[in-house]
């Protein structure tokens, strides 16, 4: 399978308005419908009422007594005058070395790449239902390591050839909540027929695209795999006359370039500056020492009431089955904002990333969206450009789109999507030292590559459609 | 300075063996006579005599009283079923937080680009002096926190401006020594002429390829920095008809190949499994916990004598100035070897690398040469194709050097440098599941990005010389 052939296919699905579920409407009632269908009761529950779960008696983590799935633990974070940061903080952090697998399958009908979805429910979600990856598997069920039941679709993933893979890429998820935390992003083409389910449903990538300009419809997970789908720069030229907007033309345009490379060096030599200058030390200590937290009986949290706290969930899930456990939760203490600003220079859409410090980060800084901030800190040090981003005219907008976190760790929590093009006066060269303009071509060339992303700026970039800019 | 300039720059300095330092052989008797000049003394003494070091009276770690520079501390890894490794141990290890500076100056002399090389001394070296970078220094001297005296030459990178930089990469130190260890590997151009020195001399690129074919020469930190230059697709043409063997077309070839992005993509696939497959987890642990090794008064070492030790040494050095002090340092129980085999697939060269875990990567496993091991360690499981790389034929072999590891932390260390080419019958395609063929061109591409290659596959690159193959 060449490049070439994949990306016709992609462009195709991005067309195609009309997949084989039908429109976009069509797919929005479907997921009301399964919504409709299924009732989840969270309580919130006292730490030690919390089945399977207890403070370790040592370190005061809080832990399954298995010693599986994730625990919540402390950290300790030294660094050196990185700008907006503390030098040194104690947190919590949710410690979950398994990779995750994210898996979407794909496959031609009618002439048409569909992606396999699934509707699938999760504690923390504010809806119940999302659009989700076909597989969501821990390692361990994805190794099959306890000969557990499978989950659906996973013999696809396991037996697929390298001709079928189209992506497998291991990505982070939240630097400020998790540890180290990836998760492997993959994306396999199937030619057989799938067995039809009721909470699985075939759609196309134009209409995934569409679907993600409502409020909290397509969740995180499938958005950070979507943000590794894309076409590479030879291959672009077929599709150029189907984009039909200027912003689009502008964004190809990155990808045509031919000394892209250079581009991406001096980026690099960027990153190796900002990461050899600042340095990030953190280490696992016991949740019981960590400072500026008070560990109460129902939550773990900042008398200051910033940045989160960590709840205990009791979770009833009735649809066709009941389903019934406990979990410690993370719950946001404001909604947040990740906003991205793009502007066309020297006849080419680029866009204001920042490197961004985040104490769980693998390499001590990703690439992030312009602005990424809980609404609660804008007291402490206003984040750059953050009122540029608040006080956009309404032309200036691509997208303002409310997006779920991922709903098995994050208890309701939403950030706003925000996707605009700065005004002619906007300034090109006067920008902080962690801020860069980067076209779509390097943030293509970086995501194939692991830990250059964060996962908010993949969010924004897969509700990137040319089509519709 | 666009990168065709630099290539072609980079070519012209490759052909021409004799820059202002005159021929190679002159190269060497400077160094042998700035060897002459300098008298080094080690003296292994217990570690309770090494002045400025004690072992921690808590972990009975061994670090320096000031807290700085580097401590000898414990790892407890685990991992799952890894070829050829345990699923847990304990080490010893170095843990030096900082990024070291490795900084080449190079410039343009009578229209050859030449390299500004420093004759060094370090405490371990087998030979006392070694070509080494312009700059060798620690985050703090390049950062000047203390206000100390700056190293030569420091002033030319802090001031390049983004024009000058040809390189700067964070890559790697050795993952079984080191615990997520890494250098900034910088090369820059300069304009002006820089004073003259006695320890110092310009060298061309051809030069430097040259004297890595003597034994222990050219130091780890240069070949390290010289490994990440190179030419990228577009701008090889040029050099096309100066290219005089077969083997240096069959390597060009692959640099020139249109869809190498597609197999970079499926080796980064490949890797996504592989890191997935396989868990590491490496936390520090007090020194005092680490089993299987012995804390005697004057080394640390395993009873069955594998693998390494840590010794105390004192150190004098006499030229111009008189210079002691104390430190540990780690002692090989065995020299190692590196061997990389290669062989024409589809008429591209081909290297057969490994992806291997070791303790202290960053990211679960690097790419690193076909066999990499301690002589040692032929006993227990006999690492794959050592057998066939310890019988190749003289024919096959393109170059057989002792090269050192660094000298400012390993004690006498030389691994054997092998780069061989298959015979016709070598397997292509029954190779273990990580292990896989790459072309050089994926082998630059991965360069770009940091802790792809491990430090044993970057010197055995940095030594390979395209027109003399």
């Amino acid at each position: 399978m060449s490049n070439l052939s994949n990306n016709i296919k992609l462009v195709d699905s991005l067309t195609a308005r009309v997949g084989p579920a039908g429109e976009v409407q069509d797919i929005l009632d479907w997921l009301i419908e399964r919504n409709r269908q299924v009732r989840v009761d969270i309580d919130l529950v006292d730490f030690d009422r919390l089945s399977g779960w207890h403070f370790n008696s040592d370190s005061g983590d809080l832990e399954h007594v298995s010693g599986k799935f994730f625990g919540i633990r402390g950290v300790e974070i030294r660094t050196d005058g990185f700008p907006l940061l503390r030098e040194h903080w104690t947190q919590p952090i949710i410690d979950q070395p398994e990779v995750g697998i994210l898996g979407i399958i794909c496959r031609m009908i009618d002439g048409v790449l569909c992606f396999l979805m699934q509707a699938k429910i999760e504690p923390g979600n504010l809806n119940c239902v999302q659009l989700s990856p076909t597989l969501q598997a821990t390692r361990s069920n994805y190794m099959q390591v306890h000969k557990g039941k499978a989950p659906r679709c996973l013999e696809y993933f396991r037996n697929a050839g390298s001709h079928q893979i189209w992506l497998d890429q291991l990505q982070s998820e939240q630097g400020g909540r998790f540890l180290h935390k990836r998760n492997r992003n993959i994306v396999i083409e199937v030619e057989e027929e799938i067995a039809s389910h009721p909470d699985f449903v075939w759609v196309t990538l134009g209409q995934l695209k569409a679907l993600m300009r409502y409020d909290n419809v397509v969740n995180m997970d499938t958005r950070t795999v979507l943000s590794g789908l894309g076409w590479d720069d030879r291959d672009i030229l077929p599709v150029r006359d189907r984009i039909h907007t200027a912003r689009g033309h502008a964004m190809l345009r990155s990808l045509e370039k031919k000394n892209g490379g250079e581009a991406i060096n001096r980026t690099l030599f960027w990153l190796s500056e900002l990461k050899s200058r600042y340095s990030l030390n953190t280490r696992l200590i016991p949740l019981n020492q960590v400072k500026e937290w008070d560990i109460r009986a129902d939550e773990i949290v900042r008398p200051d009431g910033r940045f989160f706290r960590v709840i205990g969930a009791r979770v009833l899930i009735e649809n066709r089955e009941v389903a019934s456990w406990d979990q410690p939760l993370i719950q946001p203490m404001q909604d947040g904002l990740c906003a991205l600003i793009m502007k066309q220079i020297d006849g080419v859409m680029h866009f204001l990333v920042q490197a961004k410090l985040e104490c769980g980060n693998l390499d001590v800084v990703e690439l992030a969206p312009t602005v990424q901030c809980l609404t609660g800190s804008f007291r402490s040090g206003l984040p750059h450009f953050l009122d540029y981003v608040l006080n956009a005219r309404r032309e200036q907008i691509i997208f303002d789109i409310n997006q779920s976190e991922e709903g098995g760790r994050f208890y309701h929590e939403q950030n706003r999507n925000l996707l605009l093009e700065a005004e002619k006066d906007f300034p090109k060269n006067e920008i902080p030292d962690n801020f860069r303009w980067v076209a779509l071509r390097e943030l293509r060339e970086f995501l194939r590559f692991n830990n250059y992303l964060n996962i908010q700026l993949r969010s924004l970039l897969a509700a990137i459609d040319l089509f519709n800019l």
